[in-house]
């Protein structure tokens, strides 16, 4: 029988991110193999029980193997599942049986492959309803905790690497391939941390309902971004939203006729009318994006700067070096809703220090002038403290370039007077990449973000301030 | 007198592009100015004869430097004037009076800043309308050829650092810092060569239309970027475009009221009805831009695949390891003015040996089964070659996710696969940022564009195909 879990919100599903132990069901000793995978990483982070279970084997890289679930020890709060779908009806009824509360099916060849498929699915979910067994998944990749460094995953152990990076953003992703890939390219490429990220497949039980809900109680997730590719109760899904105290970043797959016959084959999703989700989406302060990389800049953002005061439309202080960026970014602005902040009269007065007399700044602030005149540092300094302090900017948008003859600019000092005002402050970033890299990691440790184009820059401040 | 060239097309400015002497007025042996790095510049890459002109030295560097431009010897076919403003009238009329048909003026401080800088402009002007030299600015950071080695700008000298890398795509760009930093980013991240940087500032003489036309006959250049604040002979310039031999892709700046006013102050252009513009660029087939990066990735594209038969809606065929991004490709491409194409009976018969039975392949093809069943060159490989070889297919998506457990696809073939069939190939990638260097890197040797954002690669899709 089921072990029941008290009825009390998140503890619900707590045996999903905190077991205590771990049934690997599939787990082999074949490196090249996804069971082995999952065990390499459980055993990698997991500091819980582990549990192979395989008849095939008594011991996997030293760890006793188990003939059946039925034979697994205590504590056993949940089992991964990777076996042939057509082993996993029965794999999963065993489970059940032996008080598993919840399992997480990695293994594919279900709804997603077509009809055969479709009625192994159905027999889970069967399962999952007479035994009150939590099914995740199938067709999932599992669960990645960075924080904890537990990854309930057959991800390629290549992941340790260069080490698991915590953050403050969770993810839900209905794609087992892309939340793989997602990951290795967020911590390696653009040295962003997560909390958890959790891909769940067919949903044949477990939905983004559940997960969301969990997550939003969650102290170690600030905001929630989710690729999803069907939502499974739509007017729970938006009351969660619109009730959620967290940002909640969505990016909907299979919006076009063709996306959406994608989606079919892919997790079985009925997509639903695309336009009908985007208002409502929009109507539960739902924050969308429409790429991968775009959700995860929107989510980073977000975590940044919670609880921004909202003006509409957000007024915008820019300060660059180039007045080409300038204005261009002044154009996107307008695209997204934002507008040029109309600097007040005491800002003038304060950059007319800064400013060589024939010329007097404006907004785009373009500093080139002045940096000749007094260096980077006053130049950007100065003009961050005047414009902070205007009451009629709501956010600033700093531009820099390294690389060149003038010296990278101390970012720290421009940092605080932007944090201390309580301006959120977003930075463009072009030149030499080596400079850059130096640069971004500094900005980084100063929870600023940086971005290598205007437009994204743009449309994050956009998501921040609207 | 200025020395008549005569008038035969281009050549009538190959004195900027192809000097054989360049006198510098504003020399110094200051290393912290600019006056010194168009110096080291020159001296670094160019192979004619450079004349310093400073009365305060005798030499600098090792090179004599002369008392004024009218002791200048032969041959002299262009002067760089990097000169306090209100100093430049009478040096340009110098080196008019010395016969010099054209002078870049990198110098600021004209009307970019009110009034005076108006008025200084204004005599600049009509020297060049009275005497017949050409005026190249100002306010501009001037002329770099990475094909030639030649950079006739202040552009910081750490430029020379990792090399200056050559490639197709010419730029005009309507202001000074942002060129430099274009440079560095482009070559130092993006690892993309470029052939010659101009960058135009005021225009108060020569203009877009002037340099647009040099470079539509130049053979160093396949395609032509434009970043433009205003369009100084709209007329001219979009006759130019609509007889290019070559694709034109153009930025403009100044598209929103907020960012039109940012323009006057910057280069002191009107930045004109944008509407109206973008409806004459349209009619004049040229690809239109939002933001700088977008600019650089349309023109090396379309440098990438010249010729390609316009198809419309362009019909693609996607290869994915992930089905969820085969579904937001989906609908980027119905964005777009792209389809998915609808791939003939043949090719899904030769699809059929590559994909497992339960998982019959459709578009998106989502290759995960594949690669389980026969490895990631054959899954990648014997798709290319069904897909390519498809009417209906005029262009292919592939999608790679490197650093995992799945060996990295050996892109040659594949590529060869698509050349041999004239269909252009994009490419998204995700994953470890080590591996993806190394596939990008790869990837520039086989002259393939790879795409780290979906939404990216399939505009760049767009702009070949339309």
């Amino acid at each position: 029988m089921i072990r029941h879990y008290p009825n009390q919100g998140v503890s619900l599903m707590d045996f999903f991110f905190n077991p205590r132990g771990i049934a690997l069901l599939g787990a082999t000793a074949d490196q090249k193999k996804g069971g082995f995978s999952i065990l390499k990483n459980l055993m990698t982070g997991f500091e819980g029980d582990i549990y192979p279970v395989n008849p095939r084997y008594s011991e996997i890289n030293g760890i006793p193997c188990f003939a059946s679930i039925a034979q697994v020890p205590d504590p056993l709060d949940m089992a991964i599942v990777f076996v042939p779908a057509p082993a996993a009806p029965e794999v999963v009824q065993a489970c059940a049986d032996r008080g598993v509360p919840g399992v997480i099916m990695q293994c594919a060849g279900f709804a997603e492959t077509g009809k055969k498929g479709k009625l192994l699915q159905d027999q889970l979910a069967e399962i999952s309803h007479k035994t009150g067994i939590r099914i995740w998944g199938p067709n999932c990749m599992g669960l990645v905790d960075a924080v904890h460094k537990k990854v309930f995953s057959f991800v390629s152990p290549s992941i340790w690497d260069e080490g698991l990076l915590p953050g403050s953003v969770s993810l839900i992703v209905q794609s087992g391939m892309l939340s793989a890939g997602f990951l290795m390219d967020m911590m390696t490429r653009d040295k962003m941390g997560v909390s958890k990220v959790c891909s769940i497949g067919n949903k044949v039980d477990v939905n983004e309902c559940d997960i969301l809900e969990y997550l939003l109680e969650d102290p170690q997730t600030a905001v929630i971004g989710l690729y999803l590719e069907s939502i499974a109760e739509g007017r729970r899904f938006f009351e969660i939203c619109k009730n959620a105290k967290k940002p909640v970043v969505v990016l909907q797959g299979g919006k076009s006729d063709n996306g959406a016959r994608a989606a079919m084959s892919h997790t079985a999703s009925m997509a639903g009318n695309s336009a009908i989700i985007k208002g409502a989406l929009t109507q539960a302060g739902v924050v969308q994006a429409d790429d991968f990389k775009q959700m995860m800049d929107f989510s980073l953002a977000l975590s940044l700067f919670p609880n921004t005061p909202k003006h509409r439309p957000g007024r915008i202080a820019i300060a660059t070096f180039s007045g080409g960026a300038g204005i261009v970014s002044s154009d996107f602005l307008e695209r997204h809703g934002l507008t040029l902040a109309d600097l007040s009269e005491d800002t003038h007065a304060l950059l007319k220090d800064v400013f060589p007399e024939w010329m007097p700044a404006s907004n785009p602030v373009d500093l080139w002038p002045a940096i000749e005149r007094i260096g980077v540092d006053k130049a950007y300094g100065q003009t961050l403290e005047a414009v902070c302090a205007d009451p009629g900017v709501d956010a600033v948008f700093l531009h820099a370039f390294v690389g060149g003859l003038v010296r990278r600019l101390k970012l720290q000092p421009v940092v605080e007077t932007a944090r201390k005002a309580g301006k959120p402050l977003f930075i463009w970033l072009i030149g030499k990449e080596k400079d850059a890299q130096d640069f971004q990691e500094e900005a980084r440790n100063l929870n600023v973000p940086v971005f290598r184009e205007l437009s994204r820059a743009v449309e994050c401040m956009a998501a921040v301030l609207s």
